[in-house]
């Protein structure tokens, strides 16, 4: 049956729908695992009307609360969008999660050639050859985003004029925008005037250290840890001092009380996974206020939690001695270049003029584009989107290797703990499988403490996500299985 | 008269144009000079076409050769477009240069009330208040660029998928362009695989001083010279060294034998001006190859000559020595963000692990932005149509402050040379009549050698170049006058 309608030409399809009673899945999430998947393979489309509740119950023979829920779970995830008293239609930014089968990334297809392959290996992390599963943390999925509030945002950067003075601080509405999205998504007080836009976590960190560190001074991070954060503070010149972390986080009474700095991840520590309890938070600000160190929190992932809210921002509870770093690495992709920096008025104006010393800025258009995501909830809906998609993913990992994973049920790695003498063989053996796994023990700056595999599943899909536990369970010796 | 033509509305209008031959001033220039005007104050607009040069020749009764030289100029600063067999047209790009009076920038019209203005006042650089006149160095002219190909720039950033690897040396296709167009305005033997795509001057010199310097080394920085090379070089824990420039530039007879790292200004000395003669330049990199320091050559502004070609590069004469720096900065803006690093493959490997660890990068979008202005030639126009525009600036400053003006014709600043006592006054009493001006004197470590004004054309239109310059003149005391 066709009908135009205005300049829109409207199509009633054919959508089969059922549900099992027998299957132990309840019900409204057969009926939404299977709209889901005509939206995600495009057999429905943005802006397609889905029938009423009353309706779709009919068809399907089943409670109007069954409907309901369905909907209402997909709306949630950001697959639909409710028109109030106009029925429900799929949203715009429902896009397939399904890795294309070439990707659209700009790697080079073959290297220059003065040198070796093997003589830059250090310095560019390739993406994996096609057919491997790629289980190594620190990549999020850049599949998943909105093409068109990718576009438009881009366009919109072109709007902006040239600025012949960039501001240090950032662009204000941008540096507006992130206070906004902090307080809503953080929950922490925080106010434009505290806000730094920064091209991402290595680059507020490295001001932060150029502002404060220098030699003769000492600078704590997490053992085991984030690797840049050692790098970029000795490359100031400061003596690196690591901190141990157990499963809950940094271990507050083994810190020493003559760090200038603290380098921290108490919402997701990277990489075992613990999520700092509060009592431990407010013991290491007192910690701070005592010994006068500035405590760095680097707050990663911190958009993707998979059970309860996040814990209040150490930045909340302690705005005076705390510097709180976030990213848009992880929640779109690492060639954004975008971040923030935040921290109390007098060390930002501290921080932005040696920014202006070091002629570091964040580019103007990029902020603008940024900007716009924010403006128009782009970014919002993404995260809805991709916080589904990768819980579904831990689910996966912790389906097949649960008595193995560490970590809260949060970001975009679990730590999969396993005896010393296991792990260099089971990763050779993966790769020779195809799946590429990273491992603790590069983390530390000592004797590893941690061992076993950093899990990533940032850039594997959650077929390729299954396939690769799958192959780290087989090769787990049965002594220890 | 009126004719419909296709879906284009065609007219034609009177352009007055008259040439006088008593004037000294070429016929082919007043001729150009009137078209030119017609074309800045949209009088002719982009796409319109001009009468053949038979024709011109026919109403002003000159020769063919004058309306043919008259083209020839305008063609060469990008005003029109030659179509090969169908006549001349003023070409897409020919936009006005002056300055609107509503400036489109992105500056905040208040600052966050937190903190007192003057306190903020270091890190942030101000855009003057309406109604002055600004001679500081270092800003470009950022009203002078192609709306339309700007935005169809930022349009294509959004094309381009996000990737989750990035890499550190830059996009290829990005490398090879850069590579060209250093070919091209540099006559540097250069390929890609030497090419890292940077953020700037100030994101590869650091990049070099992460990787090549720390506590203990030495690093020489020309004295005067810029201000950012010192502390970027002080900030990786280096000692810097003030290394002495005459008019020629750096003085290699007092360069110290121990210097890791060596930082200059060959083509345009910041800020006495200075072009390196050719016999300096083999001396200088005769003293690195003896004492093992690697120059960094900062090509800051070597697209902007007004005379002679540029003399060839340091890079080319050893690039076993030598690192090239080079920004967009000057020629498009600072707020775009982009610049390179061009340097020998084994040190390009060494910093690209650096900049690996420190988890520093080229936001990707911009540099698809940035490509597609170098592919479609829009960057060449641009540059093409700035050195016009710049050299008059220069020109207008001559005229009036010619006997104090030094360095070579080139660049977006001169060194006006005044007795140091005379310099605090005179700055002061500019201010006052509106006209902001930056000295030489904070550009040195040590005592001031050199004194005066550090005067750019960049930021001020050329007739508030000419209003400053009259200002100035009449502040200079009658003794030194």
């Amino acid at each position: 049956m066709r009908a135009i309608w205005g300049d829109h030409l409207r199509v009633t399809i054919d959508l089969p729908l059922a549900v099992d009673r027998e299957c132990p899945v309840p019900l409204a999430v057969q009926v939404a695992d299977q709209l889901r998947e005509a939206m995600r393979t495009g057999r429905l489309r943005a802006g397609e009307r889905l029938p009423s509740t009353r309706a779709l119950a009919a068809l399907l023979r089943v409670s109007r609360t069954v409907a309901t829920d369905a909907y209402q779970q997909l709306y949630a995830e950001g697959w639909l969008d409710g028109r109030h008293g106009s029925g429900t239609y799929v949203a715009d930014e429902a896009l397939p999660y399904e890795q294309p089968t070439e990707q659209p990334t700009e790697q080079p297809t073959e290297r220059p050639a003065e040198k070796p392959a093997e003589a830059r290996g250090s310095a560019r992390r390739e993406p994996p050859p096609p057919g491997t599963v790629d289980l190594r943390a620190g990549r999020p999925w850049v599949f998943g985003y909105d093409t068109a509030a990718w576009r438009r945002a881009w366009r919109s950067a072109g709007d902006l004029a040239l600025n012949a003075f960039p501001d240090p601080y950032g662009h204000p509405e941008l540096r507006e925008l992130l206070a906004d999205h902090l307080r809503r998504a953080r929950a922490v007080p925080v106010g434009a005037g505290n806000v730094m836009v920064t091209r991402g976590t290595g680059n507020g960190l490295d001001l932060i250290a150029a502002t404060l560190l220098g030699p003769g001074t000492r600078a704590g991070v997490e053992e085991p840890g984030w690797r840049a954060a050692r790098r970029i503070f000795a490359l100031r010149g400061a003596e690196v001092v690591p901190c141990p972390v157990d499963e809950q986080g940094v271990i507050v009474d083994a810190l020493p009380d003559d760090l200038r700095v603290l380098y921290t991840t108490p919402a997701h520590q990277f990489p075992v996974g613990g999520r700092l309890p509060i009592p431990r938070r407010e013991k290491l600000l007192a910690w701070a206020r005592r010994t006068g160190a500035i405590v760095v929190e680097d707050d990663y992932d911190a958009e993707f939690r998979y059970d309860v809210a996040p814990l209040p921002a150490l930045y909340g509870l302690d705005p005076g001695r705390v510097v709180l770093l976030g990213t848009l690495s992880k929640s779109l992709g690492p060639d954004v270049g975008l971040g923030w920096l935040v921290a109390p008025a007098g060390l930002l104006d501290a921080v932005a003029e040696r920014r202006t010393h070091l002629a570091d800025r964040t580019s103007g258009p990029v902020q603008r584009a940024v900007a716009t995501l924010l403006e128009r909830g782009d970014l919002d809906r993404h995260l809805r989107r991709m916080r589904l998609e990768y819980a579904r993913r831990r689910e996966a990992i912790v389906e097949v290797l649960g008595p193995y994973v560490r970590g809260d049920t949060a970001g975009l790695h679990v730590m999969v703990t396993l005896p010393a003498d296991v792990v260099p063989g089971l990763v050779r053996r993966a790769g020779e499988r195809g799946v590429l796994l990273d491992t603790a023990e590069p983390h530390h700056i000592g004797p590893p403490r941690v061992h076993g595999l950093v899990l990533g599943y940032g850039s594997a899909s959650r077929a390729d996500v299954r396939r690769g536990c799958a192959v780290i369970r087989e090769l787990i010796p049965p002594a220890e299985a």
